[in-house]
């Protein structure tokens, strides 16, 4: 493990903005000497009895690890729905149950979980993150700490507050999460977009917008902090490998820049796309938890030999959004604002929820979640690949090679109606491209550009008002996707309003799946057909 | 109940921060009208698929609501702990569970609980909260909102951040809850305190501070918005009546003020202390749950008619505090303001706590849950009263009327110490005022103003230094009371730092809270007698 000490010569304290610097320390700080002094009666905080907490115990039917196979599906993927939907109520389960008053010290208690003080989180919860967080991300600094939030929204607006002056900017991808970018508009804080690639934020891009700063023209200095979601990039899909990751923290070393890396999807890293044709017959055998674990794109934490990450993990994704639970992995000193931030707003996550999960967590142990995060990359698998199977089942898809802008190199698949028997009534031709995509290689998003300017009234109507023509015409119909523009960084941007779509295909059940698709198809052909 | 309709032509828009108009409005807004179309396949949320949350169901052994007798001990309360301590162990359950997935559409959904998209709310809970804000608070106009948040210091700063620019200042009372202070610190926001008495804040010096503004020498604009705790105020224990809170919201419309009330003590309403001798042999027959509802002062919200007031409720006190939940009760304006706020920060309340908690209320029903509240009101009543009673064991307690500041008019009791047998050997004479309290009359604390000028010392020695050396002096014996210094609004008010304690006879066992008060007699004794 890569275990540099920090060099604390580098004083970060500097990037604590002001808003951060008044926040009181804790009042309980003083106090702290007295605490777990035995036999200490405290008469200090308003604490009610924890014999009013009116649930003498706590619990449920936990789903084991090993629920979901670690093998993906290979050529079947588009008929394995039709198992997994009568599959799904063969959940195999075990109970768990957490006592308000258990007999042995060292289990998890639902008194103390429901009590006030845990803004550091329930200690057993604690301790398995702070092992996961070793194992898995391996920080290049000892003193690498950790600090439980509700949820990335929270941690991000958190860690924003924390480092941003009203009035700053901040460095994004070109296309990023809205509401990261919502949390900030009320503090003035804009995001300066970075030009992307097939993993993310560009390098080359980075450094040439820092190196060429006009700090007058800018009408703002030089940023400061950086947002950027690494793996599975909301809304285009992409995963940032090791050295693109090492290159963006040496420069961001060089430009005294602050990292806060949200990563939501980083467990959801999956193999390359393979058209159905491509793929084994008897797919590969399937791979260990530990080579699941060896293949994943390392964190910026594991290259932060600084303390200038502050990562974002949430359990949304692997357990469930509605635990409204995540953690900070980040420097001591960080970490400390942003308790001192945490106890002014939100106080600590959720007493139920805290106390469910670390019990699920511990039970399943290490080794289980791990298990169970394998098993969960692998259903995305299969469903990212029953999904664009579903698109070429409905269009011709084209490999081709992107020539330019974010795709240049990279294996792009181009759509056009496939012939139909009534030809000749198709007003388009039947090579016209209507749109394009990359294959995700992680997290829950197809983030696909239109073709708009094959459209026969691409002269008289801009791009944006065919994407939002196009998108009400799909909802009308009966499909629920994401208008591209939402997702741009600003107005500014290449592209910005040029027909783009996110589909997610992370929540519907398989034959939903490949009606959406469908009826994509017609709306779109149709669409394509107006003059 | 009161159900004018609020006079519309007010509009109080004028009152929301430049920080809340830069929210952006739901990006699911445009949406909406998509939405509960049935059969709309919605691929445009990054939502898990249910399926892969790791629990088929969640529950517990949920008390029931007539747990706690509504009947106070009367003059038995001080042995009435014993009964308590082994009565611990015989709670009284019913089991609820909730569902991943359950059979009629009406039941909690755990699926639904666990999944994005409830930042109003689960239904089920919503519901059950509107139709107790109906009841039981009767709001003064017909289309008065709830908004489900996490807990009152979340409500706080959410509707601080909803209502002040940085830099304006806010009315509260002299003493005040301070991590209220701490939210408003980063922006700049200070507090303007008002003058108490035994009701808490008072109304003609309201109208004094408002009417004397003086912008030039307060270096800031009239405040336009109220921080108050108007029942079990914290830290002093007063309760605000109907009359006062009439008084206070007319001025508030007078001058154009944002009433925001931190209630979390509503319901933890007693009866005036009797000394042990004055209660009854056969203390009075219990009172019903009607009575019980009938006889707490009313809100802010009742008399509001003009939708001015923000009312911030928790679940923190009656059923736990890492419940992490609670509600605004406010305008629809204000509401949507709020809810804004909340989808960039905490999003939801946590799913397992949100749905275990509609579980509990559901079953309980509205009548089971004021059962239940008029249970632990009896609880805090007995444990008050009790805690008195310890404090008459130690000390002489001379009831007098207080004659200045905000005691002024208020039955207030003196306690200094008892003939002890070895009486030549103290260096104090017995009839020395060592501290003076008004017992509380809501809430969870006893706040006691020391006595230092009768300290011998106390011509060397500060207030404050010897509010802090005795202090220490309790700590280190044995028991942890919070400093007062902590609780004043600024270092302006009259009587900062001049010897207060504020003492919580919420938590601690029965034998704990009377060993407590024997340390803090022993220590307090020994204390006066230094020279």
């Amino acid at each position: 493990m890569a275990q540099e000490k920090r060099e604390k010569a580098i004083d970060l304290s500097h990037h604590l903005s002001e808003l951060s610097k008044a926040r009181q320390t804790s009042p309980l700080k003083g106090l702290a000497k007295f605490f777990g002094q035995p036999g200490l009666i405290s008469l200090a905080g308003g604490m009610p009895s924890e014999a009013y907490f009116p649930f003498a115990n706590i619990g449920g039917d936990a789903l084991i690890p090993d629920s979901f196979a670690v093998k993906t599906a290979g050529q079947e993927s588009s008929l394995s729905w039709f198992w997994k939907l009568f599959g799904k109520t063969k959940e195999r389960t075990n109970p768990i149950v957490i006592p308000k008053f258990p007999s042995k010290p060292d289990e998890i208690n639902l008194a103390t979980a429901l009590q006030y003080g845990t803004s550091t989180g329930l200690p057993q919860l604690q301790k398995f993150i702070d092992e996961f967080i070793e194992k898995v991300y391996q920080p290049g600094y000892s003193d690498c700490a950790s600090l439980i939030q509700t949820g990335n929204t929270d941690g991000w607006s958190r860690a924003m507050q924390t480092l941003c002056n009203p009035g700053e900017l901040i460095l994004t991808e070109d296309w990023t999460y809205p509401s990261a970018l919502a949390s900030c508009r009320p503090l003035g804080v804009d995001a300066v977009p970075i030009a992307m690639d097939k993993e993310g934020m560009r390098s080359d891009e980075l450094r040439k917008v820092l190196a060429e700063w006009d700090e007058k023209a800018r009408g703002a200095k030089r940023p400061h902090v950086m947002y950027t979601i690494p793996v599975g990039q909301n809304p285009s899909g992409a995963t940032m490998g090791a050295e693109r990751k090492k290159e963006i923290y040496d420069i961001c070393v060089e430009y005294d820049i602050i990292i806060v890396e949200d990563d939501p999807y980083f467990f959801l890293q999956m193999s390359e796309y393979k058209p159905k044709s491509a793929r084994d017959m008897q797919s590969a055998p399937a791979e260990s938890d530990v080579q699941f674990l060896a293949k994943l794109a390392p964190t910026f934490v594991k290259f932060d030999y600084q303390g200038r990450v502050i990562r974002l993990d949430t359990f949304s994704k692997y357990i469930a959004p509605g635990s409204r639970l995540g953690f900070f992995t980040c420097s001591p000193m960080f970490s400390e604002r942003l308790q001192r931030q945490g106890e002014t707003s939100t106080q600590a996550p959720c007493g139920f929820g805290q106390s469910l999960i670390a019990q699920l967590l511990t039970t399943w142990k290490f080794n289980g979640y791990v298990r169970w995060l394998h098993g969960l990359a692998t259903q995305y698998t299969d469903r990212r690949d029953f999904f664009i199977d579903c698109f070429a089942e409905e269009f011709h898809l084209q490999l081709t090679t992107g020539e330019r802008g974010a795709w240049a190199g990279c294996t792009v698949y181009a759509a056009s109606p496939k012939p139909r028997g009534d030809a000749m009534s198709e007003k388009y031709s039947v090579g016209t491209k209507m749109f394009s995509f990359v294959p995700p290689t992680s997290g829950m998003f197809l983030w696909i550009k239109m073709n708009f300017e094959n459209h026969p009234s691409i002269k008289s109507d801009p791009e944006e008002t065919l994407e939002m023509k196009l998108w009400t015409k799909i909802a009308e119909a009966g499909v629920l996707i994401a208008p591209g523009w939402y997702f741009a960084a600003n107005e500014d941007i290449p592209d910005a309003g040029r027909g783009h779509f996110r589909i997610s295909f992370s929540n519907a059940e398989y034959p939903d799946l490949k009606k959406a698709v469908q009826i994509f198809s017609k709306v779109t052909r149709e669409f394509f057909e107006q003059q």
